[in-house]
């Protein structure tokens, strides 16, 4: 049922407990997608619906604890987990409240996620009620400090999401041709992703203007592609519930000499980020190591950690001093500006190995690539 | 930019602001994606990335305040809002937690959702932070009122995706075939909504099993569909921001008698909600008129609302006592057990009219469909 095998969950366990042991916690509370399918394996697009909390206690000793939505009790106990706790959400006056505060009795000091990147899934008016009565505190990074390292089957997935990023990517020149919408190319760029094995698509974000793009974040507009754009597509979609992000550009007809050498720019930071990669270097040594090249400003992020979630930690910045340690994973995403307002953007997967790297994504070329 | 005009989110600020002088609150403090959106318009996936919070504050009198990351600053521009306060996101150490202390300063009295379905998209860590500088209360449930009451330029956008889902519906037989692995149903399923119009495929569900199903929140097998399976697919797709959330089921090959009767209960059940629903009578009635033909118990959800998030308030249960208004958008998702451990699901979207109901989603034949 769960994509690894139960030592996988049960090491994730230890290590915790370990974690916990020194930091004298009793126990940990979850209440995200990512942090209760990190111990357990449960994977469902059921977190989709913003109605119903999901709980899981990870105790000092012993297996965890889910208190759960009596939907999801028989895919949890499909996953290992043998304590399972249902109340028949929804519930609104009593959201599985009582039964999360029943279950964390037996442990004094309980933690929970509270750093940078974490958030909290349940309200704010169930979360005073739990605090009156069992006041919670931060978890001294250990969820953080347990997910930054990804395990060899971790790995394994990662890579699977990259090749089928990279199968899709290799399609786009099929559909997206001069005068086809962008909207229409974020569509079969998706339909592309799925068709070469993603589960699903939860982000597809890009670009496409004259010379380089300013803005990556709106949706795509209906304009068409035409000679002169940049296309850019970046892509994060998952399979077995691990991630890829990474993106490609295509110059639509022969590319500028300012589009040619910004890409040059581009590949030639990422090469450098990766070369500088290694145990016991830091993110801000592999910022340093692509904005020596783009000429980065000291706010500007240019990649960041990768695997269960889109984003996660460290972030490749000026300020971020996190340790690479072997078996994390890295997306490299330098940007450049070509001039004012004008963009591009580069992104490739990575894996920290004992004497380096690795590359998940299959590096583009230099050169950018060339739709006609 | 925004797909609305602005008057749309001008009215929807000035009842926000009315609401708050009749519940004593100087401002509204907001987190969440379909919150910001709500009276912004500013729609973008990026909020897949967990690492970065965005905050919105309206206040009593005036327009609203973005505090948020510097890459969203033009994107929120573009959709009219006229304060814009940044920061260099991820910043470990300040997430814009002083920027919106600061926001925030001339506002006595700051709500935030807390309420059923409510969540806090930030890190606990920055949320005490803030309560230490600045105590947030509950926003008296004036976003849940507001949003639970779609205007007529939603309703439009959301029977636009439910459309799309018709539309892709309509092509499953081309491609669920007896010998199809159910994986690759949900590939194509995806894809078909893209290719009908979907922007995004947020919420792919289903099942497929012999004479009946049993669980339909686990992600598809790679069991190859086989005669007399139902299949049923339950589809979350978003165009412009908006959701549908309805479902179909087939019988592969001749439906068994009990099969056939379960989507008679089904239909007959549906149909009695959408006869129930008008303005004055509550969440409970519909849930009341679907229970009694198909045996419902007390602890199960039959439908609930539905708009910028996947599920809204209200729930159809034996125990939501909301009172439907004109505008309230709804799923009619009644479930029939045909043996132990063997289920149906049917799903419908309508809107409530003055008058009664709309279908917004193109209602099912009462005879289930058959793919030979």
């Amino acid at each position: 049922m769960s994509i690894f095998p139960k030592t996988e969950y049960a090491a994730r366990i230890s290590k915790a407990q370990a974690m916990m042991a020194e930091a004298g916690l009793d126990a940990i509370l979850l209440t995200t997608e990512p942090e209760v399918r990190y111990f357990t394996g449960y994977l469902t697009r059921f977190w989709e619906s913003p109605c119903r909390p999901w709980f899981l206690v990870v105790p000092a000793s012993g297996g965890p604890i889910a208190v759960i939505p009596s939907i999801g009790a028989e895919l949890m106990a499909a996953h290992g987990v043998q304590d399972i706790r249902t109340w028949p959400a929804p519930q609104p006056d009593d959201e599985g409240i009582s039964l999360l505060i029943d279950a964390l009795a037996p442990f004094k000091r309980v933690g929970t996620p509270m750093g940078q990147q974490s958030s909290l899934r349940m309200p704010l008016a169930d979360w005073s009620k739990l605090n009156a009565a069992h006041p919670i505190t931060d978890d001294a990074g250990i969820v953080r400090r347990l997910r930054i390292v990804k395990s060899a089957a971790e790995i394994v997935q990662i890579k699977a999401a990259c090749a089928i990023g990279d199968a899709a990517f290799a399609n786009v020149p099929n559909f997206a041709k001069p005068g086809t919408a962008l909207s229409q190319v974020y569509r079969d760029t998706q339909s592309a992703c799925l068709q070469s094995g993603a589960d699903w698509v939860p982000y597809l974000a890009g670009a496409a203007d004259q010379g380089g793009y300013g803005d990556v974040i709106s949706p795509a507009s209906d304009k068409p592609l035409a000679a002169g754009d940049v296309l850019m597509l970046d892509t994060g979609l998952v399979r077995n519930g691990y991630f890829c992000d990474f993106d490609r550009n295509w110059s639509i007809g022969a590319p500028s000499a300012a589009v040619a050498k910004a890409h040059h720019d581009l590949f030639d930071a990422t090469q450098a980020a990766f070369t500088a990669t290694k145990p016991g270097a830091t993110a801000r040594d592999l910022w340093t190591a692509m904005a020596d090249i783009v000429g980065a400003t000291e706010t500007g992020r240019l990649g960041h950690g990768l695997g269960m979630s889109l984003t996660e930690w460290p972030s490749l910045t000026a300020q971020d001093e996190t340790v690479l340690e072997t078996g994390m994973v890295l997306t490299l995403e330098p940007s450049v500006e070509i001039e004012p307002g004008k963009l591009m953007v580069c992104e490739e997967n990575i894996v920290v190995t004992d004497n380096g790297a690795d590359w998940l994504s299959t590096p583009v070329t230099r050169d950018i690539m060339v739709i006609e």
